[in-house]
């Protein structure tokens, strides 16, 4: 498959489809932004010929110049056939296909995709969809027909997505957008015909930009769910591979076959083989998002399962403990003495109000120094393999440095750190003062909790197989 | 406890334990709320006497001018017995005592709390604390005693909030500012020391002013928890009662022994005992929102379960049939006369590539009238009770007059409607559109399938007791 790496990566393009009529067409949309935003040579191509934003438009693939990379076509189902066979004969060896219409309508679509694969397959193309939206690779290209103004995109980062849904997709692209974690490319593989999801597993695994791959799944063609796992369980030793999974209720499994006539249902595909395989299971978009993002850190490894969690409020304490309590995680109360070694360091006036158990709760008096010192004590302590920071910038001790300044203390210690704070603009400094040094914030406690989870989980794995 | 009802809304007020030193302490902090925010007679007390922002400070309760209905005490726990021991007979009928280190801290703790009880008994006074922030009644007065900058505050609305945390109910706050959900009064009632959860529930439930009520509770006294579900028991036929019950995890439990140490573990509170006294039991934050949300705009009944879903996505309809299904919501397959009757009303250009089993897909190309159109005919069924829109206003199609549009078919049905629209600043025309006449309006898919949940909980509760 080394035409997916000159998808991701082409010099030359062509958008066949575009129209001399209606400016928001998806082939203008796409025209424009591999022509202006990503700034690649791009030819449109239209029967009518004419001009596009004042760019001669070519009759045809066969009438353009030589050297195109990537053809993207958005045009009507019936036409791509012809269109793909002039880029077969023209040497273009990467094609998205967004043009929807085949096997996701039923018989006629199912045959005319057939055929489209066996063209592909004969001229040796990489063929991304049909009903796909394509391709986005922060700095590169972005074959999104949406405009600009109304999806939002992340920065580069290393993050990998590939969906078999592309609203699915275009969600995740504004949530990571909103969150800052960048992305290293999301796909769009709509239809998967030809090129799938573990084609582009397998692709990510060697890419060096992408530290963490995230994969949508809706189901899987017969024998296709094994290849997939099995492209999984080669790529977890080296980084870790989340994925979603769609349509596992009877109604879910039911609305997957009128979206993408896929077959879901693969026994390879399951929980149990997905943590046999090392995949970490994301079950909802709450999981995603923190499993993406903590993984995106690079964080410390979790060697066990124990937590120390720090508090400005006892009902936070309650709630990330009922929480850590679902995910299989221990909050072990700390022993009388690691009790007075933190209220030793905990300013005066204060100490006879704060609780040490774990959750500790440092009440709503609590200083920046007193998160600091009680946080550097409690890493030392070796019943514990991680701490949550529960922390509510609400308190008045609490200043707009204390991101910073505790990722600092958290630096001297092997113990993975994550912290939760409310996710408001106002918090904006505090919660970048984390990030920057290192502390991935959730911005849920629940959120905060999955990312621990999903540490453990990969840790376990990596000591399970031996390499950590 | 007619003193619950003057302390939400007081004449004139007193806070004791303003500093002339240190304008942030927290007396300083709620004196000027009261007396320059809410605009309320408020008389600072110190020993010391002097001036707090230009105003002059009582030596003492008795000290102070008569016609005080509410005194906020912030002082020193040593301190609190002899000035709430003023207040007694001083004639103030309604006590916040803001002041920790009472039961939370140990034994000296715990005789302290017993003796204030005591104290407020004898005199009849009706005192919310000790560790608590107070109350907060959007219009009226707010003892929060966190800088304005630091939390938001929401709008005046219908949901009358009680907690057992204050962090939590702080955090809830900003949500419900956030989301735009208005409240009737947020009340922190920290220890619990005398007046508890359940006095406000049934303050609440005779006060017109709110139509839902939302309680986090951690832990009863022996008996309390009885007490607390017969309360909600004669509330929930007039209006919900939504409680998250943190602590349900042996973790979560232990660490409210620390928090407020109540006894948590009473049998009358359970999940089996909610259902059966109609309260509507939130499992996590998530619902919580979704469920006060929801019920706060007094929607429609759903008679069944059955929902039918648009959406413009194939994935969103996976995902929303998975949560759906979680919740023991179904999505049945539209007959082919039904699915017939809805593409005959889409777009001609579109109807081939829409999908209408249920969930429906009509894809990234429909417009508004497409989404207003088959809505239309899909309320019309008999065989659904209730439609979910999966709205994502990335679609060149979808304008931004869809909410209205789309609420307006809706007005012509008895069925309830609830959207999911992504929650970002460039929707909020969108949003508002649908709010402000009469949808609520999910930020996650979740969030709208666990709306549905609600009122469906709600409605089957109301069945079974025959009132609908």
């Amino acid at each position: 498959m080394t035409g997916l790496k000159t998808m991701l990566n082409p010099k030359v393009t062509a958008v066949v489809g575009v129209s001399t009529t209606n400016p928001f067409s998806p082939g203008n949309v796409i025209f424009r932004k591999l022509a202006f935003e990503n700034g690649l040579p791009t030819y449109p191509i239209n029967p009518k010929g004419g001009t596009v934003e004042g760019v001669a438009v070519h009759k045809s693939i066969s009438a353009a110049p030589d050297g195109i990379e990537l053809a993207v076509i958005s045009v009507p189902a019936r036409f791509v056939p012809s269109v793909l066979t002039e880029c077969g004969e023209k040497n273009i060896g990467s094609v998205i296909v967004v043009s929807g219409g085949f096997s996701e309508v039923g018989d006629t679509g199912a045959s005319l995709q057939s055929e489209i694969v066996a063209i592909a397959n004969k001229y040796k193309i990489s063929m991304v969809g049909p009903n796909c939206i394509g391709v986005f690779v922060p700095e590169v290209l972005d074959t999104f027909f949406l405009p600009s103004e109304r999806v939002a995109r992340p920065r580069k980062g290393n993050v990998a997505i590939i969906s078999q849904s592309g609203g699915w997709l275009i969600e995740r692209l504004e949530e990571f957008a909103s969150r800052d974690v960048g992305i290293a490319a999301a796909i769009s593989i709509g239809n998967s015909a030809q090129t799938n999801v573990t084609d582009f597993i397998e692709h990510f695994g060697k890419d060096e930009r992408a530290d963490v791959i995230l994969a949508y799944v809706e189901g899987f063609g017969s024998g296709e769910g094994r290849d997939f796992v099995e492209a999984c369980k080669k790529i977890a030793p080296k980084k870790p591979v989340v994925v979603l999974k769609g349509g596992e209720s009877e109604a879910g499994h039911r609305a997957t076959q009128s979206h993408t006539s896929s077959l879901a249902g693969d026994n390879a595909v399951s929980k149990a083989a997905f943590n046999q395989y090392g995949v970490i299971h994301a079950l909802d978009e709450d999981e995603v998002m923190a499993y993406a993002k903590v993984f995106s850190f690079k964080s410390k490894y979790m060697m066990g399962s124990r937590i120390g969690t720090l508090s400005v409020s006892g009902g936070h304490g309650v709630i990330a403990s009922d929480e850590a309590s679902h995910y299989g995680l221990t909050m072990p109360p700390f022993s009388e003495d690691q009790q007075a070694a933190m209220r030793e360091v905990m300013t005066p006036a204060y100490r006879g109000i704060a609780s040490f158990r774990n959750p500790c709760d440092l009440t709503g008096s609590a200083s920046d120094m007193d998160y600091e010192q009680v946080l550097e004590k409690m890493l030392g302590f070796d019943t514990i393999d991680a701490a949550l920071l529960l922390l509510l910038p609400y308190a008045p001790g609490i200043s707009l440095q204390i991101g910073a300044r505790v990722a600092n203390v958290a630096k001297r210690y092997k113990k993975t750190v994550v912290s939760y704070v409310p996710d408001l603009d106002k918090y904006e400094v505090i919660i970048r003062g984390f990030e920057l040094n290192g502390i991935p914030v959730g911005d849920t406690i629940e959120e905060a909790v999955q990312m621990l989870n999903g540490i453990r989980m990969r840790s376990k794995y990596l000591q399970h197989i031996g390499k950590i």
